[in-house]
């Protein structure tokens, strides 16, 4: 994958392929007029030579693209506000796509970034693959990754909260509590940020000496409906948990509604924490105990970054984790 | 503000004005970089007899504009998705910017803007002022209000709900229940859409022959925080209301918290009912009974509406209510 000589032109790549220099920028820009054939012959050029990319027009804006997995609940707004207060300081215009959850809808996304030539690419939980990564490398467009799903490339930086240690602080306040009965939602397998607060749950009732009850991990979808039906899955045992840690605030919010459903009053009955601290949170009833990820502060960090990356300077750390923060409200108390 | 002839290119108005094209070309894409009195010379050609535009470089994205007043809350979400939905189906490529309620931001914004010389801009419940409006008309840039605040002047189009209805049928369906004490909680005195919906709560009450009691009329901020504080203000009266009918879901969930200080069981002590149908208050425990605002629909009209007027058609309307709906759930019942 290195370059065997120092990067080609537009002009010196047309001229070893043997083509004209239009669709050789056609191919560099993503555009769909050119025959597969003529598209594999100068990518393998560019794969083995690398590219030198042209200066940017002069005319044109600096964009930054922010591309979210899904634009759903306050969690985007979050995230689009803190890259915008660092775009708009740096003359950025800051461009924003909805993947919709949809894993093909990368492919369109790509080209039309490709198109734009912005400045660099913040991806959100991201559902691109890495072949999507390796062609945004090619053509030299820098990629920051925000709270990502599962491990980036080592060479991709990434932005993500210390998901470790939120579930350690989590599960430690329920415990200093006198919570013996401890259950946990976590969020999907695939979301490496789930697996870490799990990892952090388990390692502080270790260190407590509590035994880890498996009957007592559940897994939602990161969604209010995963965790009403974990919620009412664990809280049906025959000997249910006094406490439940919901790996993240929409969770939290299925739990008080299998609560409510099942007669239980929070926290007097069941103590509950979430993990997020969305703005919405504080005005559940009761105010929710969380964890706080600063969202805000993690985007306006990898807005940064690819600043950085942009202006050609390596980056200082290639994962950078913001601290979590327990943020104790009123939906957690001693068990009954 | 008609034009004395035919519109004049960069060339002639540089003739015209005595100064090069390239100075021209900087006063009608907002460039900082020259003298006033030149700026003011050059503008008042345009307005004397008006700019034709240069053809979009053919190399530049196409742009759609979506200014915020604020980013706030899960409406801006809701705007965003459907915005990105037709811009997506179209190649066109959402910019996203924040005024963040700061009534200064939309000069430096209005520069960014005249310099991408996108297709058009959504402009949502707007800071922006008249002379910001004329600025785009001026270059041609295609405006469409989406929400308006305020009355838009009437030559720019607008996309809102049918707030007065809505105010109708929230009240209504409170009459029908057996309500007789009804309050209203209004957001602030400058959103019209605000004025709409207390205008269709006085008309239905006037309807069913129920007099109008000021007492029972109480002002919030469309925040949570207002309704909470507007609420405690209504249910400690000598003869408190049975049921709030509260002119956004923010305020809705700010009474259910005075509710809840009070000790009062929603819906059983007090009915509640909200206004827009966001995502999270289907989760509110009850769940809200609200008049649903069509936000993603809204939103993708005020895209359609701006893609005819980038292609100079002129629209078919100027201004488009969409319709609004009543959502019954649980916070509504017969008063006790």
């Amino acid at each position: 994958m290195t370059a065997e000589s120092s990067p080609l032109t537009i002009a010196q790549l047309a001229e070893l392929a043997g083509v004209s220099t239009a669709t050789v920028s056609k191919v560099v820009n993503g555009r769909s007029e050119v025959s597969s054939e003529t598209r594999a012959a100068v990518e393998e050029l560019i794969r083995r030579h690398g590219y030198r990319r042209q200066r940017r027009r002069s005319t044109g804006a600096a964009l930054v693209e922010l591309v979210f997995h899904a634009l759903e609940g306050d969690y985007p707004v979050e995230i689009t506000k803190g890259v915008a207060r660092v775009a708009s300081a740096h003359e950025l215009t800051v461009v924003v796509s909805d993947l919709r959850g949809d894993p093909s809808a990368g492919d369109a996304w790509l080209e039309g970034v490709l198109r734009r030539r912005p400045s660099g690419v913040i991806a959100v939980f991201s559902g691109l693959t890495e072949t999507q990564h390796e062609q945004l490398t090619r053509r030299e467009v820098p990629l920051v990754l925000l709270d990502p799903a599962d491990a980036p490339a080592r060479t991709i930086p990434s932005v993500g909260a210390g998901n470790w240690n939120g579930g350690l602080t989590a599960t430690r306040h329920l415990l200093e509590l006198g919570h013996r009965r401890i259950a946990i939602i976590t969020g999907p397998d695939s979301a490496l940020s789930s697996r870490a607060r799990l990892d952090g749950y388990r390692t502080a009732l270790d260190l407590a000496g509590v035994p880890v009850d498996p009957e007592l991990t559940d897994r939602g979808d990161f969604l209010i409906e995963g965790g009403l039906a974990a919620a009412h899955r664990l809280l049906r045992l025959p000997d249910p948990p006094t406490a439940i840690f919901a790996a993240n605030d929409g969770q939290a919010i299925g739990v008080y509604h299998a609560a409510h459903q099942l007669g239980l009053r929070i926290p007097a009955d069941l103590s509950v924490i979430g993990f997020d601290d969305m703005p919405s949170v504080r005005w559940a009833i009761p105010p929710l105990t969380t964890i706080r990820q600063p969202l805000g502060q993690m985007a306006a960090a990898a807005t940064e970054l690819l600043l950085k990356l942009a202006r050609g300077e390596p980056p200082a750390h290639n994962r950078v984790e913001l601290a979590t923060e327990l943020v104790v409200r009123e939906s957690t108390a001693p068990p009954a």
